[in-house]
């Protein structure tokens, strides 16, 4: 394995084959070994570009670990039917994910199929419900993610730490819990509260940043070029019990654009220098 | 005055001229006085192209009500004198809607200067309350707006009905109340519950509507073209004891390109539809 020239503790660190999108599995993971991270994220659209088995065969002999699959949900939807295709696409990423040995599914809760937001708020918490028993028998974890209230009316009626905790409370299963994303929850008056909230619910720690003024799809950039407090969130998300993988999910063209090789330097420097 | 073609109880409306935003003062008044709205929101760069002096006759001799300026605040500086420069600012801006006779001054939070958004929003609590003496003196309202978070990196440190509600509880002065604007509050799950706690200090109402899936300065729409509940929300509202002016204040390009007296038309029709 080549050695990085950053030395430093990367032992939680994960990548999210997001942040280095244009990379195959394959690439992707050999990109991990190669720069010494030890975990890796998946994303079901690349897991079946190579096929499952196949997929599966290359992360167990990597020995990375694979801190989760993205992505199952989109629960809300206009009719029953529609509903029950989402769960039943759900239950396969469940699978998937056991296959491919990941500790959770992500779950995106998914917009409104009209105005009638709480309706469809309340149709997310009867999914996830469902797919409880699936999880249990298989070993995953599910896990609901707040989104940025920008994406309220397109990718998640979620939006915020307070109101996962209110899902989890409902849910009331140990196979649930929720991921604190820095981009999507920063903003939010009540963040270290609801992060004290989440004692014991946190399976996963995603980091990114915000940059103002920038273009919705440009604004997620690497850890220091925004301007969120990171350390400061993750401190708050390890003294709620969190010891977990960290991981980097950022979807950015700037990254796409650049050799995957830099981008997981750039991203171990930068996890030094604004979050370890 | 020429009457428009849609017959119902507009006494509540309110064009803020931002909507209409190639149109002069003058020609905002004399549009509105044509469309049968009674009332109008202005902006200080608006004044300020036709003089102080002259906007506050044009208003006066107009006989429309003035429901807001806009806008002062952008609290949140580096340096002592900066945030003293902006503090005077906003006290010239009392002035101001003192002599154009509006009942309220809108202020914007302003971004952090760095990353320590919680340091920020200390200021903005701080700028309110400094401005207190100041507008009781010369009978200005002053309102505080929380912004959708999206913009809390670049505009507003206060991004929910909930922060709103707390600064008012610290600042504790009948002289400064909140506005709820559907746009930046509609996806949260709280909404209602941080209405009903603002009984007694709502005194603005803003209508707009959020578009799903389009860049950020196209996704404030004309109310109806969007997702959100806008008759439920004026509702809650007006439940919440307000019955004060309802100002459509729409940022948006594509009705700058229209004819202003087309925008006043739309949106009245709109307003009976989906908000009234």
């Amino acid at each position: 394995m080549q050695r990085s020239h950053i030395q430093s503790d990367f032992s939680r660190l994960s990548l999210n084959q997001v942040t280095t999108r244009r990379w195959s599995l394959r690439e992707a993971v050999e990109g991990c070994l190669q720069a010494g991270v030890p975990a890796i994220a998946l994303w079901r659209d690349k897991v079946a570009e190579v096929g499952l088995a196949e997929a599966a065969h290359i992360v167990r002999e990597s020995r990375l670990r694979v801190t989760s699959l993205h992505v199952g949900g989109d629960f809300p939807a206009a009719s029953e039917a529609e509903r029950r295709a989402r769960i039943d696409d759900s239950r396969r990423a469940i699978e998937e994910a056991a296959e491919l040995g990941a500790e959770v599914l992500s779950l995106r809760a998914g917009p409104a199929p009209d105005r009638d937001i709480d309706t469809a708020r309340a149709m997310v918490v009867k999914g996830i419900e469902q797919l409880i028993p699936d999880a249990q028998e298989r070993g995953v974890k599910l896990v609901v993610e707040p989104l940025h209230p920008m994406f309220a009316a397109d990718r998640s009626v979620v939006v915020t730490l307070s109101q996962a905790n209110d899902i989890l409370d409902r849910l009331d299963s140990p196979q649930v819990g929720l991921v604190v994303d820095a981009y999507h929850v920063w903003w939010d008056p009540d963040l270290y509260d609801q992060i004290e909230q989440a004692a014991g619910r946190i399976i996963g720690f995603h980091i990114d940043d915000w940059k103002p003024n920038t273009l919705p799809h440009m604004s997620r950039v690497m850890m220091g070029d925004g301007v969120i407090e990171l350390r400061r969130i993750r401190t708050a998300v390890d003294e709620a019990g969190y010891s977990g993988p960290i991981e980097v999910e950022i979807f950015n063209e700037t990254y796409w654009n650049m050799p995957g090789d830099e981008v997981l330097e750039l991203m171990k420097e930068r996890y030094v220098e604004h979050v370890l």
